[in-house]
């Protein structure tokens, strides 16, 4: 005879923490930063983020909202003046109307992402992702109790190519979303607008969320911006494009993002950014709406200085006879391989605390991604020569 | 025979939007501000939030955090020196030392219980929720695929009062916490020492999580705090404990707020914060340090504005004869009940938009809540006294 008690005590032993998340393990580039946040003698370039302070006249409208008074709930989607400074912004971009009613603010890319997943992702379905990726999204996917199925970029002829057969194979009768990161976080890959209109195609016929998160999409070297799915899709089209103020506008900080989706899930968001943090501070939407509308400039002279810093990185590491680096049109990262290095996070490690350089390791990207190396080329060019020295001697060591 | 493409034609006719977040519904407080959000001429006595702005001593830590170039990413368990605070403020309230490494700073008390949720909440999953409370924590367990099981507070004697043997019967096999919101949002229930140890040994007993809300903490009429759960808690106890600063410092537009967790929780709450959010501002972080070592005299300011609130809020609606008031020590709210009006969802909306005072209808706090809604007190003394003679002619009309 079994005694409730017995039940209950057999209760006690189930383990109190999700397997789901318990499996995720460490963040790979955190535990390598974890190593060396601390020391001022490491040069930082494990993430993405700009030296750069942000410009001065986005803290102004940040500071003056604050002495403006605005220290009060915000609108759960967002002031509505930033949210049409994004849907012009992107107009601007892009050459399409974007509605207000399509825009929601977050609190950065990676807001917009976990929202998304919360709308969309039931236990056991999954997403295909085009790998290598920043590990965020597949992470906020395993969060809900999804299963990310990766689908890796090729390189031919010195260059990532996207298979879309390869892709569209990937997915099944539990495949809610296809995620696409254009320009690519870690490789630079760009995607062109011939698949954009597959992918699109292919989830509107299956009726696939296609989740974009094109944040990178203004530090291309040949363009003012990235292809977008944007410019390609109706304003009901299954899509989601995430965006950001992080990287082109210096506020990596700041937690400022932005999500383009179907304006029928306008509700729904505004209950789940309520649900999750309940809005973004009003005077941090402040600082986007000023960055938006006077920071054209600033982005150009962002892109210039990715621009540098990609070339003093990539000149150096085309010298290095072990090393293997693909081009792309992206500037903020370089991405590569070093040979014979197949455990970068030991490597990663060892770069940090016996030569001062922070790197991601490729492992934080992809099940195939190990082997590769990401190094931020945002930074100012002194530092990026003496992490290069740095490197050269470990890559060599 | 079934060929795969109509496989794919059946998958394009589910719902693209999960189920649980779609059942989910409106946010019924929002529903009615939604309604008069934009209207001036509508008090707005819905959200829990006081009309006193955020003290200048606060607002200048977080200015001079802009200008003294802190606009790159956060650690993302929060400073180490707002993390120390945290844990000295707990220190100072309750007596009882607070390990630095069991704090982490959140975007708001809604998101330290949204992590929670993903720390502990596997799909069908069931979280028992003393009710009255407010929706988020229960919609946070639903977006994971959690059951909230309510249990009703009992009026005895014109006192809230839990039965603890109806709360513990309420547990299953399924169940992976309890939640408790003492001061209790709406109600101002508080619960008492006695209860707390109770209920702690039950869920280190059955190894359920304990969830504790204790975010009114300071807006009590007859103590410097409200008992705590962490008074009694050994620091490997399965209690998490949720604050924040908006109600005590008036930081409802900051978003920040913390949550305390046993130590092994730590770093898989590192990984979750960078999913989620990746981090609170700096500046942010600083107005938050500057709050706790310098805002206790603006805390006892606080207290006396809600109670003055509270006294002209009950001194009215005690005159009412159809209008039921329980009391409470808590003061941030009003809780009361409208003899005949059974849809205070519609009721909050005539009373928006026909007699221009916003007010919480009370089917938002839990099943059994309709009949009842909620005020906040936290305002001016004129606009609560013309906002009750507004709110008497809704009842009377």
């Amino acid at each position: 005879v079994r005694h409730p008690q017995d039940q209950h005590e057999s209760i006690h032993m189930r383990p109190q923490i999700r397997d789901a998340v318990e499996r995720l393990g460490n963040h790979k580039i955190l535990e390598v930063v974890r190593l060396g946040a601390a020391d001022p003698n490491i040069i930082p370039l494990w993430y993405g983020e700009s030296d750069l302070p942000t410009p001065g006249f986005i803290c102004k409208a940040a500071i003056d909202g604050i002495g403006a008074g605005e220290t009060f709930y915000p609108p759960k989607r967002g002031l509505p003046s930033l949210r049409s400074a994004i849907a012009e912004h992107l107009q601007y971009l892009y050459g399409k109307p974007i509605g207000n009613d399509r825009v929601t603010v977050t609190s950065g890319a990676i807001n917009a992402i976990m929202l998304t997943a919360q709308v969309i992702i039931n236990p056991e379905d999954n997403v295909v992702v085009v790998t290598p990726a920043w590990p965020n999204p597949s992470a906020a996917v395993s969060v809900l109790g999804g299963v990310v199925r990766s689908v890796d970029l090729d390189i031919v002829d010195d260059k990532y190519q996207l298979d879309t057969e390869k892709l569209f194979a990937a997915t099944d009768s539990r495949t809610r979303a296809i995620f696409v990161n254009s320009p690519n976080n870690p490789t630079g890959w760009t995607i062109g607008r011939e698949q954009q209109r597959q992918i699109l195609e292919f989830c509107k016929r299956r009726g696939l969320w296609l989740l974009a998160d094109e944040v990178y999409t203004r530090l291309v070297q040949h363009s003012q911006a990235a292809p977008s799915f944007l410019e390609i899709a109706e304003p009901d089209d299954p899509l989601i494009v995430v965006g950001s103020f992080s990287k082109s506008y210096a506020m990596t900080g700041w937690r400022l993002g932005w999500l383009i989706a179907p304006a029928k899930v306008g509700a729904i968001l505004d209950n789940l950014v309520d649900y999750n943090v309940s809005g973004v501070p009003l005077f941090v939407q402040r600082a986007g709406l000023s960055a938006l509308l006077n920071g054209e400039e600033f982005v150009e002279t962002m892109k210039a200085y990715c621009k540098h810093g990609l070339e003093i990185v990539s000149g150096k590491l085309e010298k290095l006879r072990r090393v293997q680096l693909v081009s792309s049109d992206c500037t903020f990262y370089a991405y590569f391989r070093v040979e014979g290095q197949q455990d970068t996070l030991a490597f990663a490690k060892r770069c940090a605390s016996e030569f001062g350089v922070g790197l991601a390791p490729g492992v934080a990207f992809g099940p195939a991604s190990e082997g590769w190396l990401r190094l931020c080329c945002g930074r100012s060019p002194l530092m990026l020569a003496e992490a290069m020295m740095r490197l050269e001697r470990a890559i060599l060591g």
